[in-house]
């Protein structure tokens, strides 16, 4: 059985903010940090505006989740009843118990229906590894019908004094669905793989066992996003070669196999150091307009590209992606 | 290609606590409530001692994962190198980013590998799904050597004011080795379901994008526990007869196909519930001794049956659960 991406979807909350309406905000708040480095920081990490979460709008990680897939299954022709399986692949949970699924199922009004659902944790590659579970359980004949969704709202957990991150990210939901088909569309290989010594330049410290509210005091750092961008760079950037070549042969030298690439949309460095693999031509990318949007960015970029319809029914694409771990990993498909 | 449990191993903390000391440690910080029911609660919940992790051991929750991970491949007479992935799948996280799988695989000395991993979160029922993913990767060639953890120290966030929760849990590790054989070692079948109008039965609050600690003032209680246990069984007891029928035909009136069951060790209650369906002579359960450990609840108890030959090769079993969600599953294999 061949694996078919049958339907994608996103949310963006209503609330769009330019960065220069955080440099307002910063102004009124006397918060001079961001102010001196706020319009400098847009020229390096390419972040025109992005979408923030808002409570008041019932914009919850499990709806806009919710809202997501209801667009994804539209798009392919089906009901919330017809999916076999959710899978939440979001870096940042709703509460810690239950997991993410159970809400979002709870949203779709499936709870009757008794629709299986679980999450996984991959930071930034939470998509791909993902579609890499669905694959195989399509493939092995376990479920056929699959939500995937990443729904993020970093805007919680980023420190408003620290402007590279607070100008950096943006909150988002996208859904891709997944279905069993004896056509063409095909998964035809995915390599992922985790640098742990990397472990480090990405994290958030506070809120598990390492450092549990319970037990310690901790700061608004403490339970902030943080990130060591150089040092990734400098990590992953010698390792790409060897990872790209392992993904699809001689993809570090040549794109000539694919049609079109989505990555990760890390941040304008990130994209640049993309750009020496993957020629600007055949990427999408949405940094500028969403920021970086973590597990979502993927899909969200993905779902952008169909429907500019730069990724049509037949083509082979790539989708790639760096994250927290420090993980790197691609897969290649025909849409 | 079939699935075979090469290897189990566990890691339990080294400071192990009686109920009766509990009882001291209460009555020294005048803790008066728990001082009145902890001795009831002992008869009710039917945990006499629990083991806690402790800081000052290095006892953290990846380095408890990686010391069962290494138990569980000395039993399969493998290495850390013959990984191809491992699967975090407990429920509480080490930190909120990386992800604990990265963590678990830094303390196995794998990052020069670059061996995958990822975490899954479904609480109690962790486990049923990693199983369950494992064996549609081996089945569909994506991998062949897979090691499923689950790392529990549920004593960081639990509410010491609240005796239910406060005696029941235990912290441990727990891991599990599968690789694809062609002997006849093979999971049958499996079926798990989640009922999401119990989802606010069981329940972390804070530390996520509902409760976030940037933004809201959080509690002890916010951060810790709470489940409701007689709501749990008035809503899932209706629902198990035929849940277990999914998972096997006729389950919920024979186990005559079944060698052993392991199932999930919620509580004293939880079991005397799980026997109206499975005869306790068939069954093994390891709650008194180190109360309910979450997700590493089910391959500790599988690990224990094996350790005393009550589960021996070529003997079919049930691994059988509740959790969050609420979800309620299990699993048939071939050992």
């Amino acid at each position: 059985m061949n694996v078919r991406i049958t339907g994608t979807g996103v949310y963006l909350p209503q609330k769009k903010i330019t960065t220069q309406e955080i440099l307002s905000t910063a102004k009124n708040h006397k918060n001079t940090l961001i102010e001196k480095e706020l319009l400098q920081i847009e020229k390096s990490n390419g972040v025109q505006s992005r979408h923030v979460a808002s409570d008041e709008l019932g914009e919850t990680t499990s709806q806009m989740a919710a809202w997501a897939i209801l667009v994804a299954l539209k798009n392919a022709n089906l009901q919330p009843t017809d999916l076999d399986l959710i899978i939440f692949a979001g870096a940042a949970f709703e509460q810690p118990v239950p997991d993410t699924s159970v809400l979002i199922q709870l949203k779709l009004d499936l709870s009757k229906h008794g629709t299986p659902c679980f999450s996984i944790h991959a930071t930034c590659l939470g998509f791909l590894h993902a579609m890499d579970i669905a694959n195989a359980y399509i493939q092995s004949g376990r479920y056929q019908c699959i939500a995937i969704v990443c729904s993020e709202i970093s805007s919680k957990a980023i420190n408003p004094h620290d402007p590279h991150t607070y100008s950096l990210f943006g909150d988002a939901a996208a859904a891709t669905i997944l279905t069993g088909t004896t056509g063409s569309s095909h998964i035809h290989h995915s390599y992922i793989t985790t640098f742990s010594e990397g472990a480090y330049y990405t994290e958030i410290v506070a809120g598990g066992t390492r450092k549990h509210p319970n037990h310690h005091q901790c700061s608004i750092e403490d339970h902030s996003f943080q990130m060591k961008g150089r040092e990734i760079l400098k990590f992953a950037l010698p390792k790409s070669q060897d990872v790209l070549d392992l993904i699809w042969p001689n993809l570090s030298r040549t794109t000539v196999d694919l049609d079109h690439i989505i990555t990760h949309q890390p941040s304008r460095i990130g994209l640049l150091a993309f750009q020496r693999f993957f020629p600007i031509e055949k990427t999408t990318n949405t940094l500028h307009k969403y920021g970086n949007c973590v597990s979502a960015s993927l899909p969200l970029t993905l779902h952008e590209a169909i429907q500019q319809e730069q990724v049509q029914r037949g083509n082979k694409i790539l989708l790639f992606g760096m994250g927290a771990g420090l993980s790197i990993g691609g897969m290649v498909l025909t849409y």
